[in-house]
């Protein structure tokens, strides 16, 4: 084996196809099926505005439908998918074939198949974030009432509960899906028919195209459809920076909060590794690589932002370069969330633990305030408590929750209204999906 | 002059002073206004739940209200803004002062201020940022049917327009306020009641600040409240980094297009420099600096993110640190968006150069297409146009151009759509701006 | 086709290996040969302090130098290459291969084997480094005296040369290999030893390793040692980024020169494109995809420094990370060097657009001076000129290039100090080189 | 006060004023004294090449030297730092004042000043980090043989050493400073006489400047002088953030370590903070800020690479905005180097609590090397000790450490070179820093 691979007696040729195709083609086997679904609706378009004969529409719709179950291996060679694709049409059913690019350029047909793919992923990352956030509102319930020290600066500061910790993670994951919503907003915009970026001059009819493929609406401007790729890619990795930013706080506090300093916690056995020289390590390993895939996301949202910057309008090679990122960053939050649900289905809470990590000075609020509910001036009490801290008192950590009753805080944390949101947010998704479940449906029974 | 100031003979406190305050103190000074807001409504719930008496409640509202047109100055010696408004209250109403901090902590009061500082800062960008939607469009009609070329690839590809070029700035703009308004809907949550993260054992009314402070909702959990600082204002970053993106291409559009080479346009004098060296030029120092600033908003969302990384739950001093990127980006995108409004007011159309750089192989599509109508299949229409492409012809652009007449292409903009839904966002961002008006009077009307 | 393949039917097992392994175990196979160097090294080292004796010695090495030549798989379930690496030793030689681990850790093992992996891409970039610094100092030999403006704010300034321009590149690029320089001899550091981080109870022989595997030095304390994990990698990569931000600019300058507005060089054609639907289109692909894997390597050093965000001293698994962005940025790098030298070798310079874009405003830098030297001082001199604009006059650029005659300018690029310098470099690293190989066959002697 | 500060009656001259340079002429009066020293050497050039007279030189040079005291304040009206001091010069001296500017622009004019402050901000951070690496060495050195927990994976792992631990931050620290002196290289270069990337029509002597401002060598090619404007300051920002990046590490340690949970060292109290509500509270705030102001440095690496991004050769404005994150990361980590050393002077070790975290699987390496000793296979002895866990024995931890004896272990953290390491490094840049002084006082020689 050679320590070193060298290219030296590469051709131009064949160095400008490794530089430019290589990684491509394998991320353009991803869009083959979204591919399919695009020149299925602009074949059916090109049909009604009358480009496409019946049986030249039948014959192409036919021959995409079954395309759909084709396994596809495309090469540096064959340039990218959207050529395959067209090559093997023409190879199947002839001229009707060469008619398919018609009215479109390989600028708009790349993106309404990355869109159709962005959308699916963002559906599944929707329904695990939900699931997630399900997933952390029950343990809650679970242990809704189980004090645990509450803290910040990494130092111990009030009482807290472990249902209130678990639960925030529910409800910022729910925040975070706003955004990812308004990010769905954005790609749900049919781009067909912008071609290069200029439109083109033939009567085509974009809005048959937006309703056939089931897109919200019709992008309108087509150099802003051009111009969005990109920004659009920037704004779902922003959502889904979001998504892993929580997701990293939380493994942060796991490996933490499950390390023997604490003990609160105890992960899955599963979920944990050993070391290839301490026989008594257990490594909370699939958390660190949670955490650092945040990073990894985070860095890609980076280098959308780089790619674009500097670029005029309209579209360059560049851009070929968001799709690795759009990609990976799709499969990592899916990935990151589809891991968490069992692991915290099957985490192992230490109540022994917990409660004997509640000291006395957990208790110094309580103490503050209930001077001042017996009158004291808020100042007056902090200095009176703050000149006696080694009087403070460990208190009956239940009623002290309880006290706790408003809005949000540990003794009312409102669950069943966190429920039904959850609830209210999956029927809404579930419906997104099948309407774009419907779509393809629809879509393919063009070719029958 | 010393080329060096040295800080040796500082003392320790001195220089942890210097560390922790000197940048922070300046930038709280911004936050005063709204630290007197949160401050009034927090009184009045206190007052509600029997913590103030009503005469206490009246001098904490009063003395509030007449802060509100103090100029004010902080130094590190002042620890922060907060403490030092704290002071000047007993300072001036004595006990009563004492008791407003009572059941919150300075992380929810620092939030409910930031808040409502961010509120308004995006209140006024969404207000700059239609206005430079509508200058485009307007600009874009007074252009509609000027031809000009149209690039991809930074090369001459197919016809295109002013118009077409100056609306599609206008689009995707109104695609980046959605996303403002989602970033906007998760800054408008009440933090306040949240204390140091964990509630507070006293049964305040948190439903009632919101109310007063005009907040569309309350953040529920109190531990959530304290994990979103930094989300909240990267999720705004992310916003204000789409805005500055556009805004980069459309700078880097103008510097090339008004560049010699090109000439299509000239950009209002006032908005350009000369050299120190060569008499002759005229440099576009305002349309880079506009690129440049997209790099400083873009940079600031990653400090943002690389703040979080690796926080466990709950406040940490670090957080502090998310406020100037946040500030800075704020302020970085309104004065973009309000200088590039003028300039384009002003900038000038040189009919003649775009005239001239409509060449015949921008009709190579048209030509393609015509052939493609008349029966030939596409690819074959394709090949036979790049075997004579010195055969191509200049065509009547204005007829070619009102050939794309497809929804969006540079024959059919669509304006009179853009021109309505601009008003419509103008409307509904007026409605929000009057409403966080109406609660500030209703506020400070507290104190009379 | 599945459109969506679910993941749901997966074993919390699987989820795991795939979370964990399924990206690194390929990244691993690139280890393959500096893992069995390092395992080479290391029993060695037993063997010298008596762990092995001299028969295991020796079947252990002539194992690993057979291995070295296998085609190497590796699957998550074989947990890393590492573990493939000892599972296949004691298959073939039993006992002997159990002893292999002994005094070292998964952790100095993989450090090791990416010390010696990273040398190697260093020494293989510093090579084509040089090659293309070589190549554009040939290029600005060719055209020293071909007059080209010299553009400051994308706009004709002043009196530039094509050789001044090209040669510029070579310039920068040294500087670059200055930071690659001190990069590598970081990274030339033997971490061996180190174990886990806290060193062994063994009386190991560290220099011995660090001379048997060529490395320039020990790295000594071991907690420093796992603490420079992620750290070395931001530097090669902070390096490896500057010799993309100077390939990045010079893309650009190519992308907008050979655009038909200058037209001042021609891309050879095999690194230009055509278009799916415009005939006439060639478009500079390979420049503006170099140009986007800038941004890859630039955001992946932000991902080094985000992954090291937060984390205390010592392993933790979010380091495994570190290792695609880091092999990423090696290759890019690497191709992006590779593929620009052959361009610039077929780059055609368009002497007669060049030459008419020499207009008379490039020389009012000229007759300001002319002015001075009779005497006037530079302010008036500006000021006589800026007010006779019109009546400046284009000369004779020979002339006036070398009157640039100053160290530097392109009357005096001093190109023969320039290959010198490259000379020099290539002489430097190609010593490194065969020390490197030299070490290499030594350790697989061993086996012999 | 109002909430909001409206700007809409500006005029588009005050907004493009503030635009363009209201931040910058703050950062503008920090190059003061460098852009005096530039002018120094510059009017002494062009006195030796004739274009000052000796009265006219000697009338600049004490007018240059006598401004350097002067308390300087430069308003956006002023332009910039350099327009005020031409003026100021012209007024002061008349006629000699208009030539001071001849053969040189305002960009290599401005290079020259940011080399000169770059270099005098490297060398006090050279300063700072040794006296930091001494610190830790001495803290090292004091408790050399104190046993504390090793962590891996935030667990556990094996014996360590508060001396290991601290003198880890040295070595790191050591590595940092090899990359700085890289980017000190890049930077100690001439850039004056490049003018504005092209030269000038003048024989000017490059070589004479650079001896006078003391910089190591000439950077040669003016076209790579310009274009090294912003890579430079990635290289420092670079170099920084590595050195952040092990605060970050130390930091995150030491907020750990002093953490009730773990209590291993007591903070110097003038380094913590209190709380607003929790009258117990001692937070570790300076070590926090510290952690985030690492990514405030790592945020402006990004800053400085996206405004280079797609930038062509010659200047552009854009580089303007290369001034502020290079100002602000040498100041940021100027006091974070400062506020470390006395925090760790004055760190109270709590030998209690570090000798009971010393668990007996600490030692499970011993025991399964022991075995390894005795002639087991390391695998063999390793499955052995896993299964008998709970067998482990707390042993001797002196002992224990000593046995740790091969290079950079525990036992042996070869302090004594470490030390002399450092001590020569100093004597390496303080030299440095002389020559600089040497230099500088020459320059203001000239002036009397």
């Amino acid at each position: 084996m050679k320590l070193w691979e060298t290219s030296d007696s590469l051709s131009s040729d064949k160095l400008v196809e490794q530089f430019t195709a290589s990684e491509d083609v394998l991320l353009d086997e991803q869009l083959w099926a979204y591919d399919i679904l695009g020149s299925l609706a602009h074949s059916e378009m090109l049909y009604q505005i009358g480009i496409l004969s019946r049986p030249e529409r039948d014959q192409v719709c036919v021959a995409l439908s079954a395309l759909m179950n084709e396994e596809v291996h495309v090469t540096p060679a064959d340039e990218d998918i959207h050529t395959k694709l067209e090559n093997m049409l023409v190879e199947l059913i002839g001229d009707a074939g060469k008619k398919i690019h018609t009215a479109r350029s390989r600028n708009d047909q790349v993106l309404v198949a990355l869109r159709l793919y962005t959308k699916v992923w963002l559906l599944e990352i929707a329904d695990l974030l939900l699931a997630l956030a399900k997933e952390c509102a029950q343990f809650a319930k679970r242990n809704e009432g189980q004090p645990m020290p509450g803290y910040t600066h990494t130092r111990a500061a009030m009482l807290s509960s472990v249902g209130l910790w678990a639960s925030s993670l529910s409800e910022c994951l729910l925040d975070d899906l706003d955004l990812l919503e308004a990010a769905y907003a954005l790609v749900d915009q049919n781009p067909l028919g912008a071609a290069a970026g200029y439109g083109v001059p033939l009567a085509i009819d974009r809005e048959l195209t937006t309703q056939l493929l089931g897109f919200a609406r019709t992008q309108n401007n087509t150099l802003a459809v051009m111009n969005s790729r990109g920004k659009h890619e920037f704004a779902v990795l922003s959502a889904l920076s979001c998504i892993l930013l929580d997701l990293n706080r939380f493994a942060s506090d796991l490996i933490l909060f499950s390390a023997g300093e604490y003990g609160f916690f105890e992960l899955p056995p599963e979920y944990c590794t050993g070391s290839s020289i301490m026989p008594h390590k257990r490594n909370p390993d699939v958390l660190e690589l949670l955490r650092a895939r945040s990073a990894r996301v985070l860095s890609m949202l980076t280098q959308q932002a780089i790619i674009l910057k500097g670029l005029t309008s309209g579209y360059h090679r560049d851009l070929q370069e968001t799709k690795r990122p759009l990609f990976d960053a799709l499969s990592t939050t899916h990935a990151s969330l589809q891991i968490l649900t069992p692991l915290i289905a099957g985490l192992r809470v230490n109540k022994k633990n917990l409660d004997s990590a509640i000291t006395p000075e957990l208790f110094a609020v309580d103490e503050v305030l209930e001077r001042v509910q017996a009158g004291v001036a808020l100042r007056d009490a902090y200095r009176q408590v703050k000149e006696r801290l080694n009087q403070l008192k460990r208190r009956d950590s239940v009623k002290a929750l309880k006290a706790r009753s408003h809005a949000g805080g540990p003794g009312n944390l409102r669950l069943p209204e966190l429920d039904q949101k959850i609830a209210f947010l999956q029927n809404l998704w579930s419906k997104r999906r099948q309407g774009f479940d419907e779509a393809q449906t629809r879509l393919l029974r063009l070719g029958t």
